[in-house]
Order: C-alpha cells, then structure tokens, then sequence
C-alpha cells in the first residue's frame, strides 16, 4: 500500500517539497498528495506479486510502471485521445481473434469492455506517463489489464483473478510493437481529418471575404518594413487567402500516409505468433469501426522501425505554424496604434488589455496564436530527433513522438479557430487613417519613373525627403514636371497592377 | 449561464466529437463535458459585465479569458508554480504597498489570501491555459481577482462586491508586465536550487562509485562503433562521471542569471505609477519570504524586452540533456543482449520487458530518459523562438518560454532521477563476456606497433581477420614476432594508459 | 583604390589577425590577403561615384555591397546556382522586354551576356555573399551591373559606360522582390528533378537487390536494442527499401510547389510598371528556356511575401534525412565489429581506419551521411525560422533560405551518393556471424508460447538464462515439453511470418 | 590519373551536368572541370599504391578520401582554421617527441614544415571535405602526410619516399581521436578570445553612447505593439545596452571550457602509445606556442567521446542570436518609414535600397543580421543532435561540430562587427517624429490613474478614442479633471519614472 502512494507522492507534492526544502515560511499546509485509494488488491505478473488500489482495475505491470517511471506528474499522463484509441483497436483484435478461436464469451465481454475504454468511461484507469518505455509497452499492457479485469466483471468474475487474461486473451496475437504505431494512426486519422481543415475552412473563408470586401482599398505597401509602392488592402489580404489555401493539401499529405497499420507485425515485424491474414483483417476490422479508409502496411518491419510519415506530418504542421506566424505578425503590427503605430487594421476588443493602461487593447489572439506557433516549431525537432533514433527492428520514440504530434495539431487547431473566431471575423479597415498614411508616402514616386527614369524619380524623392515636402512639390521644384503631368501619372489608385 | 459551459465544452468534449463526427458507431456517451456549476453571479470589469460561476472566486476578466483563449483543454494550464507563485509575489506587493499607504486591514486580508494561494490551496480557481495574452496578463489578473475576492470574504464582504479592488488594491503599483516575469523568476529558482542539483549528485556519487568499483576490469575500448584497444570499465565510467560533473556548473548558471527581478519596472521598465524604492523593497521582500537572493534588476527595460536569461538557461538545459543522451545510449548498447548483442552491462529488471517476448528485459529508463531529452531540445527551439521575438517594450511570448523552460526542467529532473534509481544505481558488469570479448579482439595488435612498425602490425591484424585466428597465430605466422615476444607485448592490463 | 582592398582584408585576412593578435610567434606571413587589383575605374549609382576594380565587370552598387557586409569571407559567397539562374532569368527578361519596346540592339546583348553568365563563365563576376539585403537587391543589381557591362563590351562600348543601363535596360520591369524568388525556383527545379530522384534510385534499387540477396537468411532481430525473435536479413533490408521508395513523393513533393514564379510582380506584388501579360510571358519564356513546366503565380503577393513552399521543401528534406540517419545508424551498428561487436553485416573497406590501430576499418561513409543528416536537421531550423519572419509585403530572409536549401539539397544529395556507391553496394552478410548468434539465442522461446503459455515460455527463458543454459535443456528440465516437442516447435525459418 | 580527375568533376562540375541533364538548350561550355594536374605521382598506404597530383604534398589517404567522399564540392572543404590549427599541434607534438626519442633531424624538419602550415602557406595542400570519417581521420592524415612530405624535402629527399613518416613520424603518439579534438580547441580559443569579445565591445559601447546621447528625449513606449506609456529613447537604448553587456560572460563562458585538451588519450582516451607525461608536456607547448592558458583534460575519456563543451558554446552562441534578433528587428521596425511607419529613428543609408523605388533606403544590416541568427539557431540545432550522438569512446561527428561552430562564431562576429558599423553607430533620432507621435498618444492618460482611479481613467481614454479627440478635451467633457488639473498631471517628461 505504502508503495503506491510512495509512488504518486512526489508528483503530487512537487511544489511543496519544493517550496518545503527551500523556504520553510512560505508553505504551511501539511500534505498536498491526496491518497487516491485506501484500500488494495494483489496483482501478479510474471515478477510477482504487487499490491494495486482496490477501486482501479489496471493491473501488476502498469502497477510496476507507475512506480518506476515517476516523471513529470499528472500532466504528463498519455494523452486521452491515445488511451480510446486503445479500446477501438482492443474491441477490434477481440472481434477478429473469435474467427481465430478466442472463446466467443471471453471475446463479446472483452468487446463490450474495450468499447468503454474508446467512449472514455475508464480514463481514470490509465494513469501511466508518456515518458515510459519507448514502445509503448506498458500503456499497451495498461489497456490489456484494464480491459481483461473489466471483461472478467462483466461476466461474473473479480479483478485480479485473470479469468479473462491481459496477454492470452486480450493482447492475443498483438504486441506492443505493433499496437503502438497502429493506435497512432487511429488516433491521427481522427485529428486530422475533421477538426483541422473544419478550422482551415473557416480562416480561408474569413480571408476570402475580407480580400473581396477591401477591394477597393488603396494603402501603401511595405517592403523591408519600409514605405513602397501601393496596394489594395484586399491584396495584401489575398497574399494570406493564398497561404491558407495552401493548408489543405498540407493538411491532406498529413492525413494520407499513416493509414497503413503496423497491426499484424508483432514484435518484430514477421507477424509471428499471428494467423495469416489477422493483419488484414484487423485492418479492415478498424476500418469498418471508425468509417475511415484503413488498410494493412504492406511492410511491417519499416513500420515498426521507422517512423518516417509521422516526422512529414510534424514538418507539415511546421510549414503551417510558420506560415501563421507571418499572418499574426502583421495583422498585430497593421493594426498597432491606436495612435503611435501603423493603425491600418482595427482589431476586435474581446478584453481590456492592460491592468494599468485603462484604454488599451492588444492583439492577445495573434499572441496565443505566435506562442502556439514556436511550441510547434520546438516539437517538430524534438519529433525529427526521435524519428532519427530507431534502432534496429523497432523506434523506441513512440509515445514521444505521438504525444508531440498530438500536441501540436491539437494546440494548431485551437489555436487557428480562436484566432479566427475572436480576431479575424472582426477586422475591420481603418479608412481614413490608411488615406492619409498612402497620401503622405513619397514611394508613389516610382509612378514616375516610365515618364523621367529612375534617377530622376530618385532625386523627386530625395527632395521632397530631404525638405519635408510633397512629392509634387519636388517635382515642381526640379523641373522635371508640370503639376498637370504630375497630376496625370501619380494615382495610387492606377498603381497597383500592370499596366495595358 | 450558457456562455461558460459552452466556453468549457470543446476543451473537455474534444475527442467525443471528434469520435462523433467521424466515426458515430463508436462512441455513445451523451456527455463528456462536465457542467462546473450551477449558479452564476455577475461579476464587472471596463467591459460590462459577465457572468462566473457562483462557487469561483475569480472575476469578469478571468472568465473572458476563458471564453476568448480556447485552447488546448486542461492540459495546458498554466503550470501550478506559476500559479503559487503569483502568491508569493502577491503577498510581498502587499506588504510593501501598506508601507505606501494601502490601508493596513485590506493588506492584511490581501495578505493572507496570497498565502493561500502560494500554497496552494487555491489553485482550482486558476483556470486559464498558457496559450493566452502573450504578457501573462490574463494570469496575472486571475491572481488579482482571486485574491481580492477571497481577500473581501476573510473582511466579511461578498464576492464581486470589489470591497478589496482586484487593480486598485492588489495589482496596486505593479503591471502584468514586471509582474509575470517577476513570478518566472520566483519559480525558476525554486526549481533549480534544489531538485535538479540534488538529482544530480546521486548520479553524479553512482557514477563515481562505479568507476572506482569497475576499476579492475580491463574491456575492449569501441571507437567508430568498431572494435579497439583496451581499457578498463572504470574508465569508461569516469568518462561519464566528468560529463556529469560538468552539470554542476551548468545548473549553477541556470541559477544565477535570472535573480535580479523585474518587478518596479510597471508598464515599459520606467516604473511609472510606484514611488520611489518600491523596486528595491519588494525584490527585498521576496527575499525574505523565499530565503533567496533576490534584488531587482538595475535595468528593467531588458527585464521586461527581453529573455536571453530564460535562452541561456534553456541552453544548459539542452546541454546537459545532449549529455544525457550519449550516456543513456551507451548503456543501452552496452547492455544490449541477453546473448545476441554487447552484453557486457547487466541493467537491473523492473518490469516484464515485453508481452510477447517472455523473459526479455528492456533498457526502459534509457528509453524513457532519451525522449526527455529530444523533448528538451526541441523545448529549446520553441524557447529561442519565442526569445528572438519581442517587439519593442515587450516580449510577448511569456507563458510559453516560462511554460516550455519549466517543463524542461521538470522532466529532466525527474527522468534523471528515475534513471538513477532505476537503472544506474543497478548497474553490474558482465565480467565473463567482458573477458571473452577482450580476448577475442583484434585490437590488441596496436601493442605491436612500437615493437614491429605500424605497417607490420597491420599486416598481423588483416592476416588474423582473414584467417579467424588469433592475433598471436598470425604473428608466428608472418614472422615479425616470438612466441615469447608476443605474450610479453600483448597484456591488456599494461595497454590502459601511457608506458614509463 | 585603398577601400576595395581594405574591404576585402578582414575576410581573407580574419585568421592572420587573429592568430597574430593573439601569439605573434606562430604567424610570420606578412600578407595573406591578395590584393585583386592594381587598376580601377569609376562608377556611380544614386549614391555617387565609387571605385571598382578595372578588370571586374560589376558596377557601383555591388561594390558598395562588397564593402558594406563583410561577412563571412569567401566561403559565404552567394552559390553559383543561384548567379547562373539570375543569367538564365535575365536572358528571358531581355527576350520578353524586346516585345515591348526594348531596343532589339541592346537586347539581344543583354541576352547574350546572361548567356555567359548562366554558363558559369561569369562567376568571379559575382563577388557577393549571402549575408546581404534580405531581398537579395544587391545580387540582382550585380547581375544587372555585370549583364549590362559585357552587354556594352559586346556593342563596342566601354565599361562603366552605361551605353546599357543596368536598371533601365537590364532590370527593365523587374524587382529584386520578385526577381530573387524566381531565379530561386529556377535553380531549385534543377537540383531536385535530376540529382537526388536519380541518387535515390540507386540507393533503392540496392536495397530492393539485397533484399532479396539476403531473403534465406535468417537471423535474431533486436527491439530495444535487445535479442528479439528471427527475422531474414532480406526482411530487414526490405524495411530499408520501404523507407527509401517513400523519399520519392517527398522530393516530388519538394519538386512541385514552386513552379509558380513570382516573377511580374514586381515591387509589393501588384506588377506596377510592368505591361500586362509580363509574367505570362516571362513564366512561358522560362519554361521554354529550362524545359521546365513554369507558370506564373497566380498569386504575387504571397510568393513576395512568405515563403511557405521552401518551408515545406526544407521539411520534405528533414524527413530524408531523419530516415537516413535511422538506416546509417543500424547499418553502422550491424557492421560493429569485427570480433566485439554485432558483426552481422561486414561493410566495404574503403581506407584504413585509423592512424593508430592497424587492421581497422570503419563506417565511415556512415559518418558522412550521419553528419550530414544533422546539418539539415538544423537547416531546416534556420529555414522555419527565416520563413516565419517575414514582414508585410515582403519577407527579407530570402537568401538565407535559398542557400540553406540549396546546402541541404547538395549535401544529402551528394552524402547518399557516396554512401550507396562506396557502402551500400558493397555490404555483404556475415553468415557464419548471424547463425552463430541465431542459435545461441534465448528469444526463439516465444514460439513455445502457442503450446505452453507465456508464464511457462517466461519460466524457460529465465532458466536458461539464469543458467548458461541452452533453451531446451531448460525447456526439458521444467518438463514442459519433450524433446521431438521442442525440435519441432522451436524452428527459426518458421518463425519469420504467421502461421497458416 | 583518370581516378583523380574523375573524382573531381562532380563537385566542380555539378551545376554544369545538372543544367545539361534537364535543359540542353542553356549550357553550351563543354567542360567546367579544370584538370588541376598533368603529372602524378605513386603514393602507397596499407591499401596499396594510388596516384596522386605531383604538384601536391599529400599522400595517399588524402588521396583516396578525395574520392570516397565527394560530398559538397570546394566550399565544404575543411575550414581554414583548422588547417591551421593542425599545423601549430603538430609542431608541437614533434617538439616534444624529440624528447622521447625522435630523431632531432627529422623533428626539426617536421617543426619547419608544420610551422608553414600554421602560417597558411600550404592550404592548397589540404582538398578535404568536412564530410568525411566523424573523427576527422583523413585530415589528420592529410596533416601527417603533408608534413611528412614537405619535411622530407626540407631535408632533401623526394615526396612520396616516406624518408619521413606521415604515421611513424608526424603522428607519433597521437590518434585522430585525440588530436581532432584538440585542434578543435586550439582554433576556438582564437576566435573567441579576440575577435567576438572585441566587436561586442564596440557595439556595447555604442549603445551606451547613445543611450546617454538620447536620455532627454521623450517617447511613446509600445508594449504587445500597441502604444503604452513614454519613457526615454536613452532608456529604451539601455535595454539594449544591458542585453549585449550580458554577451561578455556568454562569450567568456563559451571561452573557457574547452582549454582542456585532449590529446595524450589516442585512441580510446587511455594514453596507450604514448609515455607517462606526453599529454602534459604537449598541453604545455600548444600553450607556449598559442599564448594561451591551455592544460591537458583530467579525464581523456569524455574528452574523446563527449563533446558537450562544444554543445554548450553554441548554446552561448544561440542566446546571443536571439538576442540579437531582438535588437535588430526593434530598429528597423523604429526606423520604418520614412513617411508611413514608425519613423523614430534614422538609419544610416549606405546603398541605393531598392532597384525600382528611389530614394528608398531598407534596413539592410539589420537583415543580414537577423539572417545570420536564424543560421546561427540552425547550427545550434545540428551541434546538439552531434553532440547527443556519441557512441562509446568516440563521438564521430566532430567535423561537423567544429565547423558548425565555426561558422556560427564567424557569421555572428563578421555580422556583428558590420551591424555596428555600418547601422548602429550611425542612427540618429527623429526628434520632431518622436514628439509628434507622443503628444498624439492617449497613453498619458495612465498618469491620471492615481487621481481619477483606474475606471475613469479609461472611461477617459475611451473618450477620446472614439471621437478622436485629444485626453484632455476628452476628460474636461466628461468632468472628471479641471483643465489646469489635467496640465498638472499629464506632463510625460514626468512619467519616465517612479514618484517621490
């Protein structure tokens, strides 16, 4: 009993040993772990026995695990999408395994057991950390204890008696090797498929609009973050329409590799210890049970080894998160002011932005958004590190590498539908300021030079620079023009395209 | 009423309707999402007001925080230091702020609300994620608003009634901008003075240990991957005792930078709105309350611009976990086997290593230690990301540098010490294969070349390997040595360091 | 005269100051810099007259560049890819200008002159670094200054002349902001169609040959770097081929998006001063040129300002190199040996090893490419960096970009070149090695788990394992089989895929 | 002969077959390729004989990595540096084996010839790539065979003789492993003393310059790039002040780790082939040759198989880019303009900036700046995955490393160096632009707050936001303030600081 709650203790109490240790006056309340359980049962497994909290229905290994593996606290537990993603392979390998001779009884209840662990109804049973052993290992035997113990109630029988067993009937003819990579690919698919381009629609949309919307907008554009020739607003905007659009395929490629499952190829990638045809038919079993278009990896060994298609993935969610990071820059440095910067955009006010400056509103949502952006750019190389690191028949980045990828689409596509939702859709153009800033310009100057030639363009300019005054002015003042001519060749609203 | 559920539910509901959308055979629970409460008060800032939950003590600003920033579910909230930091910090403002004339009862009601926090006891009304305004202004108002809410029930008063101001009385002379640093500093001490360094020596004494106890056991040296001279396997553990001591120095530069404190600077590094001293009395404040040495920083514009305190202390973190790596990958390979690989480690069993193979026990803590460490390089990346981008008076990527170092930290911390417990302390040598192997190699040859030439020894070495005989065959063979000129060269034990 | 040299000394000279400041004993060589020239003429920009050496044909702006950013020295200089796409672009400029209205005469000079420049024969015309304006401007004006010059040469006029103008002639309705990214797909497309799909190739085709090779011989696999069940070394190597046949889409992927060239839109994308149909003319003339199937963007405002595509294509890069590194990593670790190691793969002698261990051989092309992969791991950190910061209508990170990519590109391009030829080709299977450890094995046990279950498959390996033991006499002695039981269960070759 | 030509032409000749591979139509010169000789030599080593240029020093290892690893082409050849560096080691080494036995004769000559390398005299005698053996092998060799052969001939004999040895005697008592490593320290310890430290000083003291130079001129402060309240330009300079004082210990700590030095380990790190004291006696000469304070590394071990020193300077190296970056991007952003942006600073102009729009000038040092970051940031990336790749007691990818360094430190002190120069030392304030901005903001408005209190305050500012009024029509309306109470309190040269 001592051990478990030995175990959980330090990432409970942190903070407070922390603060504890270093400055005893601060913190006074006596114990921050909670014991989650008061009561025990008796595991086994092939170390023997280990005691487990009575009203928690893992079993000796995942026991072991979390006493060995005490990194990173609460935060750090297996991503929930993972662990369902469990239970829809489990049920699935149940169903296929009755074909092969599983015994229908212990195969339904193992089904219907399974198919809680993919609703989320036993999330609290799989405590275990990502940071464990790199295949996975002990989340896969955490799902198989979970799941057995559970199939054993349902028909009749206690925990810990392995009437249904975690490794002869649930883990039959799968190994860890094998299951990892492929709930990684079931969980992907769902990410993937919907929530992202469901977003991406949204923000292309919204940029669509907006580039019709400001059409008709002449403002002056910049270029190495100085004054230069004009556009319209609705083309700086089409700029960002044309990024996003690019998304899609990007979204796609991330989508299309990993529908090849690795299930089939057990430890090794030979298949050993499975029927022939188990890999297709599991395949096709995860197919059918969650509607998307799965199939066997027609390579097991590379599979299991590799994890090529996952480092695409990253370095696609990459190109997108830099791609962002140069929208939200310039939305936040267009719409900067309201008086002492550019002040071209108006953004939406969704919360006062300064406890001390009454007044102020700031871009809050391209801030999210950028520090989204870098958290992605950071995890595509921790991804690309763990890609590199196989050894042999297996990568041992696995829930490294998963964990990651999940963070960064799920925290991308948050992320993207907050900036849209509650700063994009609002924007709205700031008229009269981009009127005046484009008038003041000097780089309407380039007009001229069809007309007078570049140096001659260049001394107009440097004139009316030097003297603070209208281009015109200078014009006038050279020579170079008549006010009529001037008048003639310089109209923003004729600058900003090719001419006939 | 409707806003905060809904606000909740997609953080919470994320994988059911994701599962429901795509694939609606698989997942039948009607809710995932949990409503928090069932009553509602008013609560007002500049904006108007808004509803928060009865049984929160937090107030409007929070709470349109937690609609406006979306992102990432429960997962990503800010850290718990953070948060209990802001206590302390809070606690100190107070303090300093009666000496200015806050009214003595409000302070010591602010007081002391702040310590609750800093021990946190109130961390269920810090809801917000990381991924928000990129000053941590919308944390730092949530510690306001907490704190003066809780600060008017200990004088008798009812939330939302503003009896205790959340800007007026408790951010009182300071701004989210000095603050947030400010707190970053607080924490990042916390966690480096004592964990890490502490984690460290026991890897640090195991290492020492082994090299001393190994001292005698003479094995083949591998460069290249390949086979060459000898040494002994204590020297191959001095080497990683003198990579580790080395993290001494990092730790202690992690530590240092940072100490000098923000908070005085306000708004832009100016100090506007404090009086004179308030700098100085609040670091020295902080001091006193966390036993450590703080003073405030002599220029608070790059305290408030700027975090290449933060870069650098991520760069020894990313050092050492470099170093990690190359010591957890040796001791994998060395340990590599039962009978088919290196052998020449034996690491200790914790846990059934696979559910197909029995009786195979894997290097699981090195597994588990070296996704850390590609997770801490890329956590760098983000870091120095996030570092190169601030903007004038401000960097605004905050929370996800504070975020991201902590996390850092965290995680090498504790898979460091699991390493240590769990697998370095457990270390034996394999004696009899490190024998085999010694004697078996080729390498022993270069003993040779001082006596025989270098081209002659290499001629023995490519004689035996082509042969499969030893080396000693292959020199009576050649002619180049005796028999007894052999066995007085080739002595493993004399080739482990320079001749007299 | 005095400023040229001057400004060249520091970057030919940088290591003779540096080791003269620092131990004037060691360096005795009065002058490592080379003074180019002993003659100069005068040439004049908007800047004013400025010297440049006589027996060069770039002009004022570019040897302002020279003397602005000395950085980095002569390695740093601006690839040749790029110099020799900028001849190829202004030649089809020059073509699509005659149509309208640029004098034939000067014309057909001009394409002349970027003939020889796109021939290479123009190189040490080209003296910039990459470390410049972030538009590539000064790139783009020392091609015009060079085109313009030899354009006059060849019409009988002297250099310096301007008889063809460098901006009104040769840069005629083009800017550097559209020109850069151009010539930057341009040379981008000739890297990837030939060199590395072609390398690829071979690096498959000897995969897929060894594959089948090596499709009877069976041999233990390893996870975690531990003995695992049998696979065929065919079985392994055809995991490699996996990983390789899946390069093609992504250099295909690389290959595409970029054939939409910027080029028409002139300054901020609009196309101002250039005639409509300009980028449909000049994207044909390209297309025509290279052979190539070039369009032009459809839109100009996102090629000016983000670089989204060359991202995406650093990514596609990064994933090469992940999987290489992987393959280099296990083949490297195969070859270990000869005698201490794994030895199950012996690797071509290429040189001898080392200078002091005679008879050695090492992976070395292994190195080589493993080296490499890291250098694009971190270049495709520099190119997310350069493309997240662009600004407004512009990113200014261009040829930062482009010489990483095109760095990266060579250098895997060339790493696995060598690697295949002078590694791949040439390994071949140590037989005698992988049956010796085959059988040796304790991991055949787990074909015992069909008959008799995994706890009592664990008991035997521990038993043998425990004791030296073979696995049948361990399997005998715990009299769970007998032995035609054993013999018949435990086969290597039927344990290399499932059962029937 | 044919052998050497043809392993030259790729990397010379690259770009010509790639463009006459995909385009015939472009390139019409035959051959780039320069046969670099006529006449050959035969070299020999433990692989037999090899022809090798006349005109060359080197041998036949040279030779043979020349055409197994043609990877790159002339820029990837080893950095100048080293070369160098190898030179003095060497001297060094011969120095102290005539102490232990070395003929005097031949010692002398080989001082005589390394001395030449140490001067640079002979790097055309040394075509290696970086991309080689990950021990840097080969250009040990390339040094051995060099020395040997100009050594010979210094004392009258032929090259290609061995009357001096290149193994038995230049590279007596040394191995690759030992002597890579320590010529990376003996050349890094050049450029970081002198160079870095005293370009940082001038910008240090530039920035200190002007931010007395500026202190009375009041500005609007930007914080999330919104308007916020004033401080001084002299204090937003001092943040950058004390940004690059930070770089002095950045510098100094990547200064001082790696003085230790390696040599004396050979092989492994055990000293075998040497005697008792070579490691110490040749510490001491490199450190009489180089005037600097170097010592032989207590532990050999991890100084051949760990290269987290190098690690952690990068990381010193990747702060100051960050750093940087920052700097960079806050002065082009407050010198945009000249008419449409910020506009509060004026850079200097030092080239026409663009080749359409005259009388543009573009902040083109701060891109080539912030371009030499993001490399910078890359190699900090490709160092840690080197670093973090050691196997045993090699880590086999030190070319890479030390030249990665290289060219991080030399990018950044040439860029650095040409920022200073060329932009900052230069930039002057706009002072009418900065007064007229700041009188405009309604940022003053938070120097009401401790009157009005926070509410009003913003009610204020809202106000005037609205009706685009000024603060002061805005608060009079809205009757919270007198007129002569509000000239009171809103005077920004007073909110540059904390009150009395």
């Amino acid at each position: 009993m001592a051990a478990y709650v030995v175990a959980r203790r330090r990432s409970l109490g942190w903070i407070t040993s922390q603060l504890g240790e270093s400055s005893p006056s601060v913190v006074r309340c006596a114990t921050l772990w909670r014991s989650y359980s008061t009561s025990f049962r008796e595991e086994r497994d092939t170390f023997g026995p280990i005691q487990v909290p009575s009203d928690k229905l893992w079993g000796a290994q995942t026991q072991r695990s979390l006493q060995n593996f005490d990194i990173g606290g609460e935060r750090e537990r297996m991503p929930e999408p993972i662990v369902r993603a469990f239970g829809i392979l489990k049920k699935c390998a149940a169903k296929v395994n009755m074909e092969y001779g599983l015994d229908p009884a212990i195969g339904k209840a193992i089904m219907q057991a399974a198919q809680e662990v993919a609703e989320g109804k036993l999330n609290d049973h799989f405590p275990l950390v990502v940071w464990q052993t790199g295949s996975g290992t002990q989340s896969n035997m955490n799902a198989n204890e979970v799941i057995a113990n559970r199939a054993a109630e349902i028909l009749g029988h206690k925990r810990g008696e392995k009437y249904v067993h975690p490794n002869d009937h649930v883990n039959r003819a799968q190994s860890s090797n094998d299951t990892f990579p492929t709930v990684n690919n079931i969980i992907y698919l769902f990410r993937s498929s919907s929530a992202n381009t469901h977003i991406l629609s949204h923000l292309f949309t919204n940029f669509c609009h907006q580039s019709i919307e400001f059409k008709d907008i002449v403002k002056i554009g910049r270029t190495h973050t100085q004054d230069a020739t004009p556009l319209t607003l609705g083309q700086e905007f089409s700029g960002y329409t044309t990024q996003v659009r690019s998304f899609y395929p990007l979204c796609f490629m991330s989508l299309l590799p990993p529908t090849p499952l690795a299930q089939g190829g057990t430890a090794v990638g030979t298949g050993l210890n499975t029927k022939k045809g188990f890999d297709v038919k599991i395949a096709r079993a995860v197919a059918e049970e969650t509607n998307l278009p799965f199939v066997t990896a027609e390579n097991k060994f590379e599979a299991l080894a590799a994890h090529d298609a996952f480092v695409e993935c990253s370095g696609a969610l990459n190109t997108i998160a830099t791609s962002l990071m140069k929208i939200a820059n310039d939305i936040r440095l267009l719409g900067s002011g309201p008086r002492c910067g550019l002040g071209e955009l108006i953004l939406p006010e969704n919360e006062p932005g300064s406890s001390i400056m009454p007044g102020k509103v700031n871009p809050t949502q391209c801030e999210a958004l950028t520090m989204v952006c870098a958290q992605v750019m950071g995890n595509n190389v921790a991804i690309t590190v763990g890609g590199s690191n196989g050894h042999f028949e297996l990568n041992v980045f696995k829930p490294m590498i998963a964990s990651c990828l999940l963070h960064s689409a799920r925290l991308l596509g948050d992320a993207s539908a907050s900036f849209e939702k509650n700063c994009v859709r609002g924007i709205q153009a700031n008229k009269e300021r981009i009127s005046k800033l484009l008038h003041e310009s000097l780089m309407l100057v380039t007009s001229l030079n069809p007309k007078i030639g570049y140096d001659n363009a260049a001394a107009v300019a440097k004139l009316a620079h030097k003297e603070g005054s209208t281009l015109k002015e200078a014009a006038l003042k050279l020579g170079v023009l008549t006010s009529e001519e001037f008048d003639t060749l310089v109209v923003p609203e004729k600058m900003i395209g090719p001419t006939d």
